[in-house]
């Protein structure tokens, strides 16, 4: 197994326990291979590397997904849990979101918000 | 004057000085006030708010205007530069944009290293 | 209170009564202001300005929102009641909304179209 | 009749029996012409054009929405089954899809496949 | 010819005299008939359109370009000079571009007032 | 190395000679292992699958980037380029843009079609 697969593995167990399966019985038949590219790619050869720590790449990927728009919600609520793991607080998620008014619009911003008020209440109602 | 025109303004002439004083002169004609709209919107109501540091609202910023895409470069740029004075090394920077491959897809991604690469050498080229 | 925040008010509750409130309320714990900074920028400094009137400025907000795509559908239907208030017919408000084909797309107008349909017949539901 | 209508009208009756009929009950009253104009630009201006195979126009479809993001998703989905009368796999439709992680990234793609997967499983269901 | 070719014709030599003639000559030897589907469905099919007003649909094109990013900044100087042809003042069309701050976010508000800039001033050097 | 990235290295080396060097050379010193991440998850993981022709590969390529607008487009010119390499003719390249008209909308396609010509007169100026 490559070094970039292995610790691709490791990192997506661990803020995403069960992902890779989940992925590959979901898509596998369709898509041969295509959770193992993910997990190699967005894990092993983007969230893993150096220079820029996980609780920051959180931030820029909560950022990215609000001004995508809403259409990315689901992706969006899993790296505000995902976030969330990385030790962002619910406050830095929010306002993160919220800044995102000036560059994707108020209603992007608005949904993001949306998105991360669903998450929270999910964890308060865990807690 | 407001209290959050009177933040915004600090914080935008020690971020970007001057940039009140050109939008005016170069939008003010057409669109009265809405240089004071930037500053008192853009730098009071959300730069200058608590809660998340600069230097991490520049990873929101960066990440979001690469993965938009390129239409946005100047802002970019302008948002890399102002980046590096709130702190962000250069290999920070790289970092959040490169991932937005995983966002904005891999054209996005190198669109906005290619605009990292231009603030970067006209800063060795100051140095 | 500032003047654009005092005039942002008056409109936003004029035309969309409680908004604030309801901003305030919902997003408010979260993101302190925010409600605050919605009705300053987006009423006060927008929607209130002169140079174009009211309905006019509603057929702008209305294309937009269709040409960005089906992800800001809960906003769309907000300013197309907006719109409705503010002196456009059904109409003039489908006619905008199918003129984005030519800019946003066959499926972004033909969503906004749907988003169209939905409030009108809430309106002649009420009527 | 002009000859772009009459072929749009036969292609369209051809993969969407009826669609035409469909938009004119739904949208002729709020957009006289609409239907016919979707007609005659989409299918006789388009889609019946000489020198791209239509199975080769599905696959062009099925990628550009899949890029823009979900919001076309019911759009996505109606290209999706188009495909499949035209003649691509559910295969050939999958790697398209997931191709598209590379330009509209990661969540697109999996919004993409899951459009996929619905139309797939309602066509084995009618088997 | 068909009714809607033949006012999309009107329409569009009045608009943008000789318009479908640099379209023919452009591109017509790579896609027949590309010019004559663009005076058809976007002239004849929709600006000719009953139902809202010449001006109003420029205020709607503005808008709508403005918010899709400036990657379109061609197109949208062409309908910043079709909106004065059409009535608009330079102060209307100014305030329609800022205000999709709200929208499209604030780099693509500020692109589209440096596109009015550059209509405007053409404008009044020929003056 | 692993089957990803030999496959990959083999196809880029095919299609786009050189490329990981040039993308070594220009990006590596700030994002180092970028270049063979790209060959890995674009070529080897994904335009080297099986089941869909790369001649179709670059059919969703093109598409994509066309509706996604001119923002991408040196990407569009290079893969044009790729497209032409894989079999396709500069009619269905043509073909294939100018379809984008019905969900990127009329920008878009022109945009895209600026990209195309420009590719083919290059092409043809070498002959």
């Amino acid at each position: 197994m490559s070094e970039t697969l292995e610790n691709g593995r490791r990192l997506s167990e661990e803020l995403n326990p069960g992902m890779e399966a989940t992925l590959e019985e979901r898509y596998g038949h369709l898509v041969p291979g295509m959770a193992e590219a993910v997990v190699d790619f967005a894990y092993g050869r983007q969230y893993a590397r150096e220079g820029l720590p996980l609780r920051d790449r959180y931030i820029a990927t909560i950022a990215a997904l609000t001004a995508l728009g809403g259409h990315t919600a689901p992706q969006l609520k899993v790296n505000i849990a995902g976030g969330r793991k990385a030790g962002l607080s619910q406050q830095e998620i929010a306002e993160t979101i919220w800044q995102m008014a000036l560059y994707g619009g108020l209603p992007a911003a608005i949904n993001g918000l949306n998105a991360a008020l669903e998450v929270f209440s999910e964890e308060d109602g865990l807690a």
